[in-house]
């Protein structure tokens, strides 16, 4: 079936009412989750809810907590979710920050004590539709190697920038720290398809080609080696060490784990162009940057380049003009929260 | 030879005032370039001196220019260096944005109209070594295809990070974001031996496993595929874009074009721990996530698994206990720039 946009978002909210979640956090969620589907990041969209629920359900989070504010400065606030859920924390924390970058030329807010925040570049993007740089990013429970390493002893740790342009929306990028999403592995077991032997080691530390490991406790690897484990580092350090939030073994996995505190950790940093060369310049050189990539001759066989970011506005256009068809393991999920909630 | 490491600072020093460089700038040359050698990064050590030399004679550098400001606020500082050396007007910015950083929870620095700043890694260091986080960047003349492109549209743009621990000096991490530094090429062509066909393109955009295409205009390609690209393009955004500075082809090459100005920009940030959980506890936090990295069980074959930044320790703690040994193109480069000052 085909979602109309404002009927999906309804139908989310719904039911994170009737799972017991105050009405303006349910709206938030409707918004991140139905906007990450809208752009084609399905694997983080309403696909997530009803795992949500679960953990409500369990006790591993707080579904009416609300964020405390731990330190505040002019350019920085320390904020713990308190328990609760990761969505409307998040976005409460960046609407305040959004108000300091208004003064300011760069302002940081971390989160701890939080759960899993949906796709990371919602965030960055909150800030580049009202003309800012943003970045977003999360620790998560460990399930990647470091390079050299046989155990998942990091997270996959999602990174996201963005910036605003004029007549391109913005940039946007959202990556995490494993060489391939798990997603990629089950579609390559689904196909019955070995794989490259730099996706994933097996439990046992072992080079392995084939993709079932995934439902064995594979080990995911990082991206470009040593790389991948620098930037999920970056992203520990940022989240866990500095927001004092749980850290490496001290997360834990909101999919395995749903009865126990993820105790994650955000952060988010905001830029303000005014302070540089001005914000309609930024807009008018964030154009010409991607005017750039653009020109640049594709190779054979490609259409064309695109900028990061640019097949995500490509796909909320469609999806806003179309409606949004969710792949099959959403609508299943979202049928499965509705259930949930049906008897509460 | 071996040099001590004050000997080796003295003669870089030397060379770059006899080359027209004010002595408080040919100090922190020898500082930056001596460090980095020491740290086991030769590519951006003493080697570069000659080439800042040749720049400066073919005039596209000004060897006694002072970066100007042009925009200042209480977490930001807009600079240029005015077309000159990249190092003196990096380091000088950095101690300017290091005491904003003692009150203020985060702040930022753009440069424009600069060159070649040495390792990004220096500067986070700076931030580090006085119990901040440290972020350094800059973009660098197009090197590097985008994800599906077949020419050099954008940089290999370095990035680098620094926090700070107690038992353990730092994490330090620093990389460019192609696939492989043109060092590995030239080591490769040398040996005789093939390449992956992921590292570079030909000039005209075919792949390839013949090394030797690095002398024939080869295209370096981004790493882990659109994550290097996505890396690079936030790197060009901070330094090129909102530092108003040149920015893709707008960037030239001081390798190929040294009478041209570079018109290269950098941008460093500094997060101060204290407005989170506090300083001390930060560092301890550091140390508790390298011990975690440290215990995780090593591949076969593998030692041991390290933490970003380790094996620099270890190469800066032998440089200063057995002296420095440079390779034989650094000896070469640095006899090269003593030998063009001889005459001047």
């Amino acid at each position: 079936m085909k979602w109309r946009e404002e009927e999906l978002k309804e139908k989310v909210a719904e039911i994170c009412r009737a799972g017991g979640i105050p009405p303006t956090d349910a709206a938030m969620i409707a918004e991140v989750l139905v906007t990450t589907d809208m752009r084609g990041i399905h694997s983080h969209g309403v696909v997530r809810l009803a795992r949500y629920l679960d953990c409500i359900r369990a006790g591993g989070i707080q579904p009416a907590a609300e964020p405390v504010t731990l330190n505040e400065s002019g350019s920085s606030l320390m904020v713990s979710a308190n328990g609760g859920l990761g969505i409307p924390a998040s976005v409460k924390t960046m609407e305040r920050l959004l108000e300091k970058a208004a003064t300011n030329a760069i302002v940081i807010a971390t989160i701890n004590h939080s759960d899993h925040y949906g796709a990371a570049g919602h965030y960055a993007m909150m800030a580049a539709d009202r003309g800012f740089v943003g970045f977003s990013m999360s620790n998560t429970c460990p399930l990647v190697a470091p390079t050299g390493g046989r155990t998942a002893a990091i997270g996959n740790n999602p990174f996201a920038y963005a910036a605003p342009g004029r007549a391109h929306r913005a940039v946007l990028f959202d990556v995490c720290m494993s060489k391939v999403a798990a997603g990629k592995l089950v579609i390559a077991a689904e196909a019955g398809k070995k794989i490259p032997t730099d996706w994933i080691l097996t439990k046992d530390g072992k080079p392995t080609d084939d993709p079932n490991e995934i439902w064995h406790d594979a080990v995911m690897l990082p991206f470009a080696e040593h790389k991948g484990y620098g930037f999920a580092t970056m992203v520990e350090m940022m989240t866990g060490v500095m927001a004092m939030s749980g850290m490496m073994s001290g997360v834990h996995s909101w999919n395995t784990q749903p009865g126990r505190d993820a105790d994650t950790g955000h952060c988010f940093i905001v830029i303000n162009p005014a302070f540089f060369g001005g914000t309609d310049t930024f807009r008018d050189r964030i154009d010409a940057m991607i005017d750039e990539l653009k020109r640049c001759p594709a190779l054979e066989g490609v259409p064309e380049v695109l900028y990061p970011g640019e097949l995500e506005w490509r796909r909320e256009a469609a999806a806003r003009r179309d409606g949004i068809t969710l792949p099959e393991a959403s609508e299943k999920e979202l049928a499965r929260a509705a259930e949930m909630v049906r008897h509460t």
